[in-house]
């Protein structure tokens, strides 16, 4: 097979037979097709994209170019979350306990954040000792017998995926739909699950900008599922401003163990029920919602979902005291205070620049070599739709070094608009797909 | 600079500054830009062109990616032909000694055959002794004492053409107008010519299929030259049917002696007096367009052009006593006829066929590595329009190992197509572009 001819074809807007697609991603999971010819391919699929059974080779390609998962032996219904990222977004350590405790397996792989979006790997470091890093039969061994596991991407599973990535990366070819959902879908599919719940993110801090494009992805990836009889739904959130009221490692623990208990933020609480929700519906364990989300709040209440973190968080080698008493999380040295510079509404909070500011005081990486610190980040004291008086503090900065502090302040000004009137504040959930 | 971010801009239809072109290509042709992110340009260029300000930013950074030859020092006018490459295409061998004769300066560096279409270099080194590998001094001193020079592309001259053509051709990303464009004219102004004349292909022997896709191909290059104040004319010519009798090195190199003593086809001759006389027109050299072919005609006639060719040879190391004795070339060990398989009128010599039985005989390479066998090729011995009887001869050809024969009769009598009526004949030169 003559890779190039493979190239020539997806450029002129061909459809590729399964056969040499899984050829094009084998050869390049073995070295045998060099960089060079899959980024000129990958540029071509930008611009020509792929037909739906083109995406489905391809994802399955991928998917079985390192280990799947097999766990079939493991009784129970397996089913994972994946958010497409976003500020503040820590759901994953609040969903995955929850929806343990509600009688389902989560085998969860996660990753880090980059740049403006935060990645649940990290927050879970944040915790000390909490070691993400675990073999796949270990990864296996605690979702059978706590119901959840909580690592990190291993070279064993996807390979092809974990290359390409990298590729797209530094070959602006990122921005692609099909890449996007199939890179996604591998991964997860990966995992040897039953079905998946996405959670497609649309705003100033997501990576979808316009809810159509949030809305191509989400059936670009149902689509795959479906043809791989894996059942995919995806609820369609809003990420105009950041999720919850924090931002940075340690706070979004804190932040998530508080929702744990059911003593957190409203919208962070109710986009879990529904996610948890969902996950329980796809599995077949739902009559009536309403009544799913009151008992799911009961988990929360009576420490149920809170006692399984601590079981994983102690099982993956952390710090589970952290639960009951949060100050032994990293704290940072020092705090100040944005008090609002003028009256009024809080119309828009601008989540990507906060997720920079956030960025710039350690807490995330500018690149993917870059270290983080786990103390450092912000707390929203008020949020979009709130009133404010001048000199309400508006956010609490969290930081161990003064030196990009005035920046930061100044990145938080430009993000935060307060209007004379107030604003509507759109629903959180916007849309919900399967 | 972030090159990803040159890669995304040029995805997004976005214009590259000068100074971004510039650093992309010196960066790619030192390394610093790696292949996989160029080939990723590559293809976004393919999708989204450049604008005639990239275009020339582009070609002039390849243009100095190396050394350019100042033959400033060279007295006469410095022209040079390109062409575009066809079935049996010795123009440039006849072309150059005659343009010399007529008193231009002709320094020429030029390629090798791939696939289906003939190089320069091969044909010049079927004969015995040639060598087409002459340092820089050595080129410009020949280019001077004898008026021309037939080098092939050195490592000094525009590597970062090199570079980029052996990655376009494993990328897919060849066939796009500004990067053609730009590999031809950065490579030919940097032999320091005052002007230049392209004889730009088309039809079924050609890399351009047809005729709009070869007028812009030559505007492109038009425009080229205007922003580097060079001019430059084009000729768009019929590569419907091999040019001339001869396919194959040492069978050209005959026939292009035979065309040298005035002796040579008719198509062969016209094109070569219309390419001099353009290459004479734009020198300023020209005042009657008929009187200057008579008197290139002439100097064909009167041995004036053999002799240049005859000194060009010798002084490159060649046997320049083929010139008087063309049997003291490579000679093919067996020749076999193509009989006409039924009377009638030719209708049709499907060019690139031809071009690739010549290639399976040995004439040609099916990848750049291959070898050559200087002495094996086809000659037509009827052409488009001629009327042939039942077993009258179509194409003698000459080969030394009978393996590929069968086939190569089967690809003959498939590309040649006898019809009842008569058809006519297209001609020879199809525009003139300036």
């Amino acid at each position: 097979m003559r890779f190039v001819e493979l190239i020539r074809k997806k450029r002129q807007g061909g459809e590729l037979s399964e056969q040499e697609l899984k050829r094009l991603v084998d050869a390049y999971t073995t070295g045998e097709v060099p960089d060079y010819q899959m980024s000129a391919f990958l540029m071509a699929v930008y611009f020509k994209s792929m037909t739906s059974k083109e995406l489905s080779a391809w994802t399955e390609a991928m998917l079985h170019s390192g280990q799947v998962l097999d766990l079939s032996s493991i009784a129970g219904a397996k089913i994972d979350k994946h958010s497409t990222g976003g500020v503040g977004d820590k759901v994953s350590l609040i969903l995955a306990p929850l929806a343990v405790a509600a009688g389902l397996k989560v085998p969860m792989i996660s990753g880090r954040g980059l740049g403006h979006t935060g990645g649940t790997l990290d927050k879970l470091e944040s915790i000390p000792g909490f070691n993400v890093n675990q073999s796949v039969e270990r990864f296996i061994d605690l979702v059978d017998t706590l119901g959840l596991g909580l690592i990190g991407q291993t070279g064993e599973v996807a390979p092809a995926d974990k290359k390409l990535y990298a590729l797209r990366d530094v070959t602006a070819t990122v921005e692609c739909i099909p890449l996007i959902a199939s890179s996604i879908m591998s991964k997860k599919l990966a995992e040897g699950i039953d079905a998946l719940i996405l959670d497609v993110k649309v705003g100033s801090g997501a990576f979808m900008k316009n809810i159509d494009r949030a809305r191509e992805l989400a059936q670009t990836m149902i689509g795959i599922g479906k043809a791989m009889n894996r059942p995919v739904r995806a609820l369609i959130t809003d990420m105009d401003q950041p999720l919850g009221r924090t931002i940075g490692n340690s706070l979004e623990v804190i932040e998530s163990i508080e929702t744990l208990r059911g003593e957190g933020p409203e919208d962070l609480t109710e986009i879990t029920l529904e996610l948890v929700t969902e996950m329980l519906d796809v599995a077949g364990n739902v009559t009536d919602r309403d009544q799913t989300k009151r008992r799911l709040l009961e988990l929360l209440r009576d420490g149920s979902a809170l006692g399984v973190f601590e079981k994983i968080i102690e099982a993956q080698g952390g710090d589970a005291s952290v639960c009951a008493d949060t100050s032994k999380l990293p704290t940072a040295k020092h705090t100040t205070v944005l008090e609002a510079w003028e009256g009024g509404h809080i119309n828009r909070i601008q989540a990507e620049s906060v997720g920079i500011a956030a960025m710039e005081l350690g807490a995330g990486r500018r690149r993917k070599e870059d270290t983080i610190d786990p103390a450092v980040g912000l707390v929203m004291e008020a949020k979009r739709g709130d009133k404010v008086e001048p000199g309400q503090p508006v956010v609490t900065i969290h930081y161990n070094d003064d030196r990009e502090l005035d920046k930061v302040k100044q990145m938080l000004r430009e993000a935060i608009v307060i209007g004379e009137a107030p604003t509507d504040v759109p629903p959180l959930i916007l849309d919900r797909l399967s």
